[in-house]
């Protein structure tokens, strides 16, 4: 296995050996977990998370999974079933929570019926359900399977528009604050194809195909571009990720706060909020009862609900 | 001629007064310039400098024109004549100097024989050049093609690598200070592709030809990408470039200032530097002698002279 950017070729062992150093060293660098700590592991089946568990529960912590229905068709039956083989083949813990039959709603009719894009509805439901599940379950922290690929994109795109309060929010690791549980992203040192790699070499089952409702959105027009250069200049994309977060993000501090106000209970489900029902329970109130056997009528008025 | 980020198409009279308001607007917002001040053009003979100088003209700025040869070959040869064609054809006034001539090296071999790249050798041959030129002709300002393909790709570069100091420096405008005669970049609101349509709607015969010494280099590489990106979001482009000066180059400045240290006078030629001799004034040390006609050998020592 040739990594380019560490201008270097590896063994499988030591293709392993790579993948658990540079995690432990993202979470030792960061101050993202400490030993023994009890993680709840954002769980969707596919190469980065089902690797990302792999290697928390091999770096000993107690490390739980959750899985979110989305309803997306075959794409979340079979991602569904990944999860669910990796955790029983190995007697790990997997919680698993149902958007259609929990919430009324998933993720195609659902984000049609809430007038926003999918990748919108369905970023915002994951974000409140693993949140609320992290504190309800007494977790220490959420761990995401985000890669070095993923936090480049987003960086850049977030760059390319100078979304400076998103910028100062980038961050492997956001600390627990205001109801929000510790959030940890682990595998920011890991491109995507070792992720895919890693789960290949242990013989871990996972869901090929991305997700059809991202195709063509702009997140992967961003990482087409940065592979672009990867290509040319190999390390590029760890360079721009990795000297961000150690001499940028600062910088942009001032407007993530600026940006976040004051933050109260949300009347209707109590998770912390700056307005008074919070953005998920709104997202429900107008997706609820779109599920996908409920067809959508788009002449419906927005907030309407069956 | 459509213009996709302005989500607009215009017909030629409309099209060639889109282009002169972006300049005189760009030069207004940024106080580039001022009503009847002397402008040194920096002249290559394509499509930016020539737009640039016929526009500069046209608003009323008093433009001659300088224009560097560089020793590339053909390529040379015919940029010269394209220049010097302008300029005969209206009468204006065209300064010449040839590397070769004046300084004993051409950009080929000469920065072959000092070890550099082609593109930094002529980078820092121009920019010493075309200063010197301004202070000695008493201008006020000199004024440099680079449009916002340039603009966007050379930020995106040192974003990418995070070259803070280079990033508090990309300004349209850079104020005179210590030597250094003021520089403007009137043309940072047209992309390329208007500047080459300004020039086809004028009649001015330009280099179509780009240099055969930048193929490949990193700088194509990052137009390329924003290139993709621009054709699936128009507009992102000209957002990133100016959302970057209006909001966020402020942020880099003082890293800038640290870079820049305290000015003394070139030992050698006068310029102002920050060491004992300037660069260009090394440059020409070791590469003076090695104009076409005279071949490199690779084995010479670095600073070996003939």
């Amino acid at each position: 296995m040739e990594v380019r950017r560490h201008n270097a070729g590896f063994c499988a062992p030591h293709f392993l050996k790579l993948c658990r150093d540079q995690v432990e060293r993202a979470i030792a660098h960061h101050d993202m977990l400490h030993p023994g700590e009890r993680v709840l592991v954002a769980v969707s089946g596919g190469k980065d998370s089902l690797a990302l568990w792999d290697l928390l529960v091999d770096l000993g912590y107690q490390a739980d999974g959750l899985y979110l229905g989305l309803g997306i068709g075959e794409y979340s039956d079979e991602s569904g079933d990944h999860a669910r083989a990796f955790a029983q083949g190995r007697g790990l813990r997997l919680i698993e929570v149902d958007l259609r039959e929990q919430y009324g709603y998933d993720i195609p009719t659902g984000a049609r019926a809430a007038r926003r894009v999918p990748c919108s509805a369905c970023g915002l439901s994951k974000r409140h359900l693993f949140d609320a599940a992290a504190v309800e379950g007494g977790y220490d922290a959420v761990a995401t399977g985000h890669n070095l690929d993923d936090e480049a994109a987003v960086l850049f795109g977030n760059v390319l528009r100078w979304h400076t309060e998103y910028i100062g929010r980038q961050q492997p690791v956001l600390p627990e604050r205001d109801g929000f549980p510790r959030k940890v992203k682990p595998l920011v040192r890991l491109s995507e194809r070792e992720t895919a790699a890693y789960c290949v070499l242990k013989g871990i089952d996972y869901q090929v195909e991305e997700c059809p409702m991202a195709a063509g959105n702009r997140h992967l027009g961003y990482k087409e571009a940065l592979n672009l250069i990867e290509e040319r200049s190999p390390g590029t994309k760890a360079a721009f990720y990795s000297e961000f977060i150690d001499k940028v993000a600062d910088r942009f501090a001032v407007d993530t706060a600026a940006e976040q106000g004051a933050l109260g209970a949300c009347a209707s489900c109590g998770a912390p909020t700056t307005g008074e029902v919070c953005a998920f329970c709104k997202l429900v109130e107008r997706a609820g009862g779109h599920g996908a056997d409920q067809p959508v009528s788009l002449t419906a008025k927005p907030a309407s609900r069956r």
